[in-house]
């Protein structure tokens, strides 16, 4: 009689990235496929732009071999991935040529689901990677990024559902990447949500546990209509990372609600990733526990680090509280984006340009882009002031058409450059993976043939001992992007790197 | 508007006896106590037996003096200590005349609030306890020890919640000791007390986060009438101990409900804990993340490693599996006991003894003791055949009546043997302490004048460093009981250490 819960596992990709620094190799999975095939999963995210980033940075594995790896391994699940929409897996925004490319070939190599989300919440940024997913008759999960800003009341949310459900996704996912999602708002969104498009609508939610309350989201959101939630396996949960999945199907027995697991299964995968995960040891998060000021802040603590960091490097440490304040200001002047990878890095760094230099006197390029409309459109206004000093830092205009409508047909100029590259198999694969990440496939293409490299069995993962060196090695996966700024004479290097996703 | 819930902070005793071993020293909480005192608390958690116990254990701390150091430095808030009933602090049935004098003191040295439990929910064994705490004009709160069994029905907890009310208890308790409530049980739970009890009856829920789905279960507490919630600071929190504070109170927000706590103290609390507490790593759980396997087996995490250690001992530890099926056996022919200390002690130990040398072959007495009522009335029938082979093995007979009515007036000898020791101050509180711990008081009362030993500052505690030792220092609090049993001429020696409470 109980509604069944569709619970998306999380531990083959969005778990291990949170938690391991994204560094778990393909061969520390497949010994928990079989369970994790017969668990009665709805689906098993297992794809995304950091996996397939590490795949080729550090693990030298072919992230296109992971996933058809994962298709012929769980033979019975839906495979999930997460894709940023008109960035596809990478940071620019790319043609749509590209985008079609990329969608084919992932649903061809075995994918099924395809959570796609914008940083900014811009739809249109989102609708070619819906409509490629359709074609290819796959599932598309249109995707709202949850923040909390002035502007963002449970209306602004729930009219995205409906826009995401005018462009025909399959199911609507309410993404909470920085846990900040309470109980009260997961539930009147998912009302909202349920009221204004429909019970047919597929109504997903995904949070991170960072702050220790959105188990009761989740609960709440399922008491107003949800019809699937995220959640990973115990022994890859919590932390940074998210709600663990026994805990989920504990809460629900006896409320008219269930999640229709295998609990035998779920004892093999939790006992599998326990045993490995201290091989991972020198990639953990040190996060542990809960951490609640995110709330008052509504900075992710990711970001806090990066500020951090940059504030060292100035010998500026004592000026962080002063950045703290900065960035809502910044955040506001921007039209208030969440703050999600790429707009909570370049946010953060504007702020510390702002403190350490003067308000604006010094703007990044991608903060001027931001302002510019180039990343998208903002879900508010624009301080006019502070766009006019854009136009003027980055010599061109604002724009108000979507950022790929200005993008020539590239796909012929990136087959060229990646099959001239050794190593190379000219496959529309290998194509996509250089149009990805151009800096990393080329190191990559060389030494493939090599093999895999697993971090947590290989003798250098028990390189990195000291305090300093394990920081390093759980440091973001992204190199810091490093900015060269001189100011009146004095020259001042800034480094910006991701936060998270 | 919204309905205020009040809160029990447990960071000076539930959480660090859960995280830490029980071996915070007083000074280390001293400099907290300003905030604790401005926080907002409903009450403040600080005394109870196992932190009596490891005061005069471990820390040459006078228990007495740090109640009345709390006294001072808490000045608004109500004190809270944990006692159980007729036991008070100890292990044992204490006459009336001592439990009378015990509550005396405690509530002349400060104590406000006392939550009153029983391990078999026996109500004859908390009734004088909550008498003498009314006579003194202090809060008497009757505790409902949370379990589950066959037995064990919403009906069961709500029948003891009106006798606990009809003995006149200010408050009421249910008490989750193991993290077994899950959020549909804690909303019929307290749903049903409130319906039974009216609107007047204060009620409290306290709770563990081990099986990472109790913050939920207090959340549906709430909605279903509870007044008040246990929880800790956040870092002092999760694992084994309990929900973060700082996540309760966003947990609120928005409900109706609301946890009306000063942030900026909590966040000062907070830090001072954090930085704190990893001088007292050697103490600390191994238990990190959550542990759901408990609610599959009912069996708290801590009875099962005291079980495997049992099992090592005597070479058998692949028989775990048969003890784990063993112990609901014995647990029903008990009548189903909630597992507590002593109960969850004493049934696994049997469990173990079944298992090696034979269904009853051999019983300890303490289990004897349980089948015969010595500990009080179990909650169900009890089997007549086991309960035959009790009254053979102690070589006496099955009683009725309440336990302690079998005792005789014990103060004036409790007396005479205290103030012969050397350094025993001759104070009633002295004749306490060695009436609970006449084991340990005696070389506590000689060493007294040396001042407390902070174990997380002293070099001692630096020293624990292999797994092994760490695990030793980390290990219960009280030495484990060893039993020499032999049977057909081989000889077993089995150990018995307390679980948790």
């Amino acid at each position: 009689m109980s509604k069944t819960i569709d619970i998306t596992e999380l531990c083959l990709r969005d778990a291990h990235q949170s938690l391991l620094a994204t560094r778990m190799a393909l061969e520390d999975m497949v010994p928990a496929c079989a369970d994790i095939d017969q668990a009665g999963y709805w689906s098993v995210e297992c794809w995304g732009g950091a996996t397939f980033d590490a795949c080729i940075r550090f693990l030298n594995e072919d992230p296109w071999e992971r996933l058809r790896t994962f298709r012929r391994l769980l033979p019975n699940s839906r495979l999930q991935m997460l894709l940023r929409g008109q960035n596809l897996l990478g940071y620019r925004h790319y043609e749509d040529g590209v985008v079609d490319r990329f969608v084919d070939k992932a649903a061809e190599n075995g994918m099924d689901v395809f959570r796609v989300f914008d940083a900014l919440n811009d739809i249109r940024n989102i609708r070619h990677s819906v409509n490629a997913v359709r074609r290819n008759g796959k599932h598309a999960q249109g995707t709202i990024c949850y923040t909390v800003s002035p502007l963002h009341t449970t209306e602004t949310f729930v009219t995205m559902a409906e826009q995401l459900v005018a462009l025909g996704c399959d199911s609507i996912c309410l993404k909470d990447m920085a846990a900040l999602l309470k109980p009260q708002p997961a539930y009147d969104i998912i009302k909202g949500i349920r009221k204004r498009c429909g019970d047919a609508v597929r109504l997903h939610v995904h949070t991170h546990a960072t702050t220790g309350v959105t188990l009761v989201s989740l609960m709440k959101a399922i008491e107003a209509g949800a019809d699937g939630v995220d959640t990973a396996i115990s022994s890859l949960s919590l932390g940074p990372g998210h709600n663990p999945t026994e805990s989920l199907v504990a809460m629900l027995e006896g409320t008219g609600y269930e999640a229709r697991l295998n609990k035998a299964c779920l004892h093999r995968i939790k006992d599998h990733f326990a045993a490995l995960r201290p091989r991972y040891q020198a990639f953990m998060s040190n996060i542990h526990g809960v951490e609640t000021d995110i709330f008052d802040s509504q900075i992710p603590g990711g970001m806090i680090s990066n500020m951090e960091s940059q504030l060292k490097q100035q010998q500026a440490e004592d000026r962080l509280e002063e950045v703290l304040i900065e960035v809502p200001r910044v955040r506001e002047d921007a039209g208030f984006p969440p703050l999600v990878t790429p707009s909570s890095q370049i946010v953060g760094t504007q702020a510390v340009f702002n403190v350490l230099m003067g308000r604006y006197k010094v703007m990044s390029s991608e903060f001027a882009d931001l302002m510019l409309g180039y990343y998208g459109q903002a879900p508010g206004e624009r301080d006019p002031a502070v766009l006019g000093l854009a136009e003027q830092h980055a010599h061109k205009a604002a724009i108000v058409q979507r950022p790929a409508d200005l993008l020539q047909p590239e796909w012929a100029t990136l087959e060229a450059a990646a099959t001239a590259l050794p190593g190379c198999d000219g496959s529309e694969e290998d194509v996509l993976t250089y149009a990805m990440f151009p800096q990393v496939a080329p190191g990559f293409f060389e030494s493939r043939a090599r093999g895999p490299k697993n971090l947590g069995r290989a003798p250098e993962s028990a390189a990195p001992k000291s305090a300093e060196s394990g920081a390093l090695a759980a440091s973001p996966l992204h190199a810091p992007v490093t900015y060269n700024v001189t100011l009146n004479g004095r020259s001042h290097r800034v480094s910006v790197a991701p936060v998270s996703e």
